[in-house]
């Protein structure tokens, strides 16, 4: 039988097993949310053992929080951020109470930690209590805001820099792939020639607008509301306190935090996540038609496009022997819809709010933390199990221009568009190549169709062959 | 300059056009909303007009409505409900006010009609008061509700038609390409053979549960809360008043509509449009599937999988002669994308439903009235346009079966997973066919290999040449 | 130092701890998908486990499996259906491959496990193969849709239960509640008087249709395609085995399964999760309403509506003492945004099927099993910890209907739409009572207004005081 | 009967009106594309306009057309730009074919309009061609991208007045109220006070970063990819005319454009959409949460928070005299609802592109310029008539302060948190003034309660009566 001791609250009394760094609160949230079995993100506690860490140096360098206790509440914080005592973090994700849980459970683990080091037993309150001492000038509503942004903002570095290796790992295979000259589609229907190389270019530039988009998302999140406690207004917070606090949480941190300008806004306002969400939903739209492409390109290896030869990762099939998957590809696209299916429930949550506060932000934090982290871990897998061992097949491509019709739209200019309707018309119904058509019908010459109809050319702007149009041009 | 009349209400007077047949209060509300410029769609205003012409007989039969007012209601309404004066409805089908500006814009044209047809002049609201006589025993909380169900359940039957002849012509296009053999493909990578006529049943299949889904949903649907009124209580409504309304909107719409028995319920609660709403969205999004299909085994004609030919329904392109694409699922593609849309709208409409009313419903509905527009509209052109006139090409889907390594598959039973891996990845790299390796390497004999390889019998359940490994069975 | 085998695939090598079940595969997979860290819900573990005993015994069955290897097998499946074995499973919830990873996952443990049970050591494939033995005569393709269907059919029952028993308890909230008589709101604006049991009443009828459409949504989902391997064709799976392994899952599972008619549709097709999704979907836009409204009307204690108290659950704010919230209605409004925004990732990844196959199931039944599991704890801990301990404030709503003026609407059939208006903004502007103007102002009698003003009868469909109007009525 | 002319294209020929300016493509497109109903927005009639007149000038000065064809075009092109001709425009919002069809619309409505200004009959297409002449260098692949980008900036301009509008009547308001003393609200418990000034401050500083965050989206949206042609590579478009194209749009439009420095990427990603998007998205969210506030505050008028007045707009009902409901704020919720969907969709269409282009951009401009053009509609008119009219209710905001429990937390420094409790339950329970139970248990004095209990005080950071605590600070 576990050893429990008794704690005491607002509604009376309850058990705590005795080696438990969480205390009453904790216990009643535990009972309450059994909604989806998972704890805060590793991220969240940190952010939230940061905060306490700040608000005790600073209640302490403001005179009045004495030295002794914010030593103890200070080593029990590094603890905190050091990796230990996550495993008495142990309140649900989704929660009732506008974040009051996931903040009274870091109070009473911290309290009972600092009691500890202050040579207590866990529960003494009287030496560190959660709310007197660890929650000192705070409230839910500032901590907890406070801390959704730290949070964010450490695994939006990881974000920022998995992009930056995919955007680059685009930039190689488009030098790589400069001179692989094959078909471009539009509609899935042949159009006209393209280097591969303009494609993987165009998928590092769209990433790299992804990555300006989402750094520009990160400037609104940069301002914390330590100090606004319970609406903003700043009630029970010293005017000291709150100026230290932020400074405190700056280098804890490491992170350009500032402080907002308006704390009622800042408390009851959430459009700093949904600007972040966005970013990042915007950004895996954006990878979710990329990894279609590679897909599609990749479809084969006998019946389909064969443009592209991805590195195989996993055997394909339970069934199939020597089938290949595009695995990679499909993992982001997945997490493509997750982030996307998470961006709408922090709008949903962020639409909820009212009046002073929102207090639905743990479902937000809880998606908004899921969106960054699967973010990243996905794209960092993506490139270096999928884009950097990527392959073209150069024949293929090859034998694919050589064979269409599309080439067709470099003649348009010199016959006119009716005239090369029905050279198109002839080409698909006989299944013979447009210079043959052209040449047999005396409509061009064979050095006429050598300038006109030279792939490479017609991937790059103008006319080919304009100079049998319009003569030399300065 | 345009004559005026002048109206007064609850707020103070207006001027409103003397020829016009709606009054003050629909003049407050082109004022107030200059939201989309969309006016009410014209079954919802046909809804209104059966809703009126209900009221006006049930209230007449119970004693408190006159008769001639009563036919004089009629008749307007009537007129209405053949199409005429639907120029006089011009509030925007997006409006505060949880319908009441669309109610009185009702209230108001029917009752100038009636004055006109009672002889008197349009704004001599003593002989037929758009309040009094028109909107008597009605509240804009039941009367907007069920005119909502029925322009649905009205525009629900083209669709349930729409989709019944678009699963008639999948079947038909599966007995058509039964014996086309072609690769079954899974990841976009080659894996069996199938036949084209599974795949088109298969299309069949899932329309034929999209139009159950979508009767089901309507079942709801037919419950009417006419006798409500504010709140659902039926304050101001008389019970015989309650039954006859209900029975007399059965007559004039055709529809098997039923009083709700719980009006409350019925008058705050949504959650029968979004219900419809949902079956309208996961048919949307088996339709993308289809249409995504479609046009991947159309890609081509030289460069893509080129396994069906879609009719040519308008040159392709602008610039590149000869183009032709399939325009004709692209914009299903698209209505499945407005409706998935719709549906969120019409969620956080529902959601933002507060106690005894849902004010949000003038923009549901307009979603929900769009959504069974277009998906009805989209899918009768798909049918006729598209589908009906699909062809396959055979040559192609024979030559890419005999080409493929995935029919390996079969040989699994007989060689086990491992050799059959082995098999495989020599075909793949080497480009030869995997019968030729097996034969090579003695692994199975010419005739074991026409028993086994056979494409035909690899499209229906069983292992091929099973009689070779356990022999013949009974 | 980890004692380590060696496995072999398709790709090579590969280094496996001596004593793990899971091989090669599995290890293939942890390494391409380390994205959410989330491992398969162990309804889905037990779900594969059911499926793999079916297959061994349908397939010893027919005579194509050894009795002692399907013996082995079964005998595995059954530990891990007894909650055994859970944490050898580790492939992460999000993964490319269409399942192949979880399948694979299980055969390999399956596999392992048989083996030792046969005498063996982990890894002697020789024995029993995890895609020879404990995969025969199945595909992922058919194995994995089977499994999120079990899963989710007995995720399901507890989603029902749950409403159910919410259902009953505001069912007993509306019997005890139905003599409370407050005041309705629309637009959040005084309406007319309703009995708060009336509300509740509504409250158990939308529940009440939520079950039936989630029960409905079940419908579809019971059809399996076991059999159907890699594409719905049944290629080497034979047809006893086909009709002897669905008996065998119903068996085992308890469920009334029953073999898809139509195998093809059955692998491609994804449309009855999000059948299923959908209807949760509705069900917490409902829940989402109904916390709203019971939120509102326990506003206060002091500033708000007051109407309703809740049981408190636990202190409200880490800074404002003695403050409670209403933390359950919260959670379960935020477990509903988790479900809309599960929806719309479940129909993202529906839409993206291809072809013979949807790949993009993992995602999808992430999000599903997801859903029924929050849907049901957070429907219990509402259900057990607010409604069942609801309390009306009588006293506060008795004054509220008092002091009201939407009372007004029940002298409208006695003074005219006109007079009544009149009356109105007179009460609202001078703050006196209704009943007190029409007194002062002769326009009723203190008797017919005893009559007409009764609050409990403007809560019951007529007019109050008909008889005034129209004298007694048969 | 209509006098007809005879078209032809690439699939035959077709009777077109002979006093139509469209030609054959617009009627095909009409017959397969009978979607919604609803024409090309005004705004994307112009931006084609300003498009084909661009290219007429710069292919004239390259010296690739003819001066009088091009003059012809030019002034047709400004003729539609002044507002006429556009009932020309009748292919509908949502159409197949990546917007080929209002491209040929266009094409064909300026050919047959030149070709009258030319001085020849409609249908004469030797004189001027749409294709080859109006279209000459274009493909619809970067006149339709363009032309969305210059009709959104062009909404855009009306978006940021609206919304900066908006933001000063809120800061009108924050300085008219700011002495308002209410009770915060947070959970919609009491909570602390607040000024209603912090709020509607709150308001304007959300509303300052809607507008920030939307011109930041309108970066990317100005670059535009004239000279892309079909897939981005420039094929028929000479170099100078796509420098001269580019600077003569900016000319024509008044906006700062300029070329996408990578066509291929301009042509085939549509980012630059959902960037805007999900910033009006967000706008959209918030707005909704103020309106939600806004409502709440002004519920009532005798039995909700009674804390705002609304100017009337309309009467509320057409069955309770006097009601008047916020239907400003309604109509905005509903918008806002709408703009999500929308988002969604347009999200739905941007990752639908593939390879080369996306085909999906008519039913993502549908949605785009309907989502601008009803924000900014809607935010007018809740700006002036709602906003600018808005009055508090001093009296009732003072009343419901102080008969509140909340203001104990400014008592929580002077006796401590477990104290304060025990004062805050009494206060609850009982129904006394927080102050009074102080007195009364002789915890504080008059005069210390004086100053604590200041509720001014209570808005601004600091603890009321710090001095008592610790004495004066410097």
């Amino acid at each position: 039988m576990t050893n429990m001791r008794t704690e005491k609250d607002l509604l009376g009394t309850k058990e705590v097993p005795a080696d438990a760094y969480y205390g009453i609160q904790t216990l009643r949230a535990v009972e309450n949310f059994p909604i989806t079995g998972i704890p805060p993100h590793k991220e969240m506690i940190r952010a939230l053992a940061a905060v306490k860490k700040a608000a005790a140096i600073a209640n302490c360098e403001v005179g009045v929080l004495k030295p002794e206790i914010a030593d103890a509440i200070v080593q029990a914080a590094d603890e905190i951020l050091e990796g230990k005592l996550h495993d008495q973090f142990i309140v649900d994700s989704i929660q009732g109470g506008a974040g009051t849980s996931m903040n009274m459970n870091a109070n009473e683990v911290i309290a009972n930690r600092a009691i500890e080091l202050l040579g207590g037993k866990k529960g003494e309150y009287l030496r560190c209590s959660p709310n007197t001492h660890v929650n000192m000038a705070q409230s839910t509503n500032d901590v907890f805001p406070t801390s959704i942004r730290i949070a964010s903002l450490q695994l939006a570095k990881g974000v920022i820099e998995a992009l930056t290796a995919l955007k680059a790992a685009f930039e190689n295979k488009a030098k790589e792939f400069d001179r692989v000259i094959k078909m471009g589609r539009t509609h899935l229907q042949d159009a006209v020639p393209i280097r591969m190389g303009q494609e993987f270019g165009a998928y590092a530039r769209v990433i790299g607008r992804d990555i300006e988009r989402i750094e520009r998302s990160l400037v609104n999140l940069r301002e914390i509301n330590m100090g606004a406690t319970a609406v903003g207004t700043g009630l029970n917070a010293l005017p000291e306190y709150i100026t230290k606090v932020t400074e405190q949480l700056r280098q804890i941190t490491g992170l350009d935090l500032k402080r907002a300008e308006d704390l009622v806004d800042a408390t009851q306002n959430t459009d700093a996540y949904t600007e972040v969400s966005a970013a990042l939903k915007i950004c895996a739209v954006n990878l979710s038609k990329i990894c279609n492409d590679i897909r599609l390109m990749a479809s084969g290896p006998r019946t389909g496009f064969g443009e592209l030869r991805l590195p195989p990762r996993q055997p394909g099939s339970s069934i199939m022997p020597g089938k290949v998957n595009p695995v990679m590809a499909e993992v982001v696209n997945q997490v493509a819809f997750q982030i996307q299916g998470n961006d709408q429930t922090i709008c949903l949550a962020s639409e909820a709010g009212q009046l002073e506060l929102n207090v639905m932000e743990p479902v937000l934090v809880f998606n908004l933390l899921q969106s960054l982290s699967i973010l990243q871990n996905a794209v960092r897998v993506f490139t270096t199990h999928l884009v950097e061992g990527l392959e073209a097949d150069l024949e293929r491509c090859k034998q694919l221009v050589e064979q269409s019709v599309g080439v067709i739209t470099a003649v348009n200019p010199h016959v006119g568009y009716e005239t090369a309707t029905m050279i198109a018309k002839e080409a698909i119904s006989t299944g013979r190549p447009v210079r043959e058509i052209c040449l047999e019908r005396g409509i061009l010459t064979k050095e006429e169709l050598d300038v006109i109809l030279n792939p490479l050319e017609m991937t790059t702007p103008g006319i080919a062959g304009a100079q049998l149009l319009f003569g030399e041009r300065k």
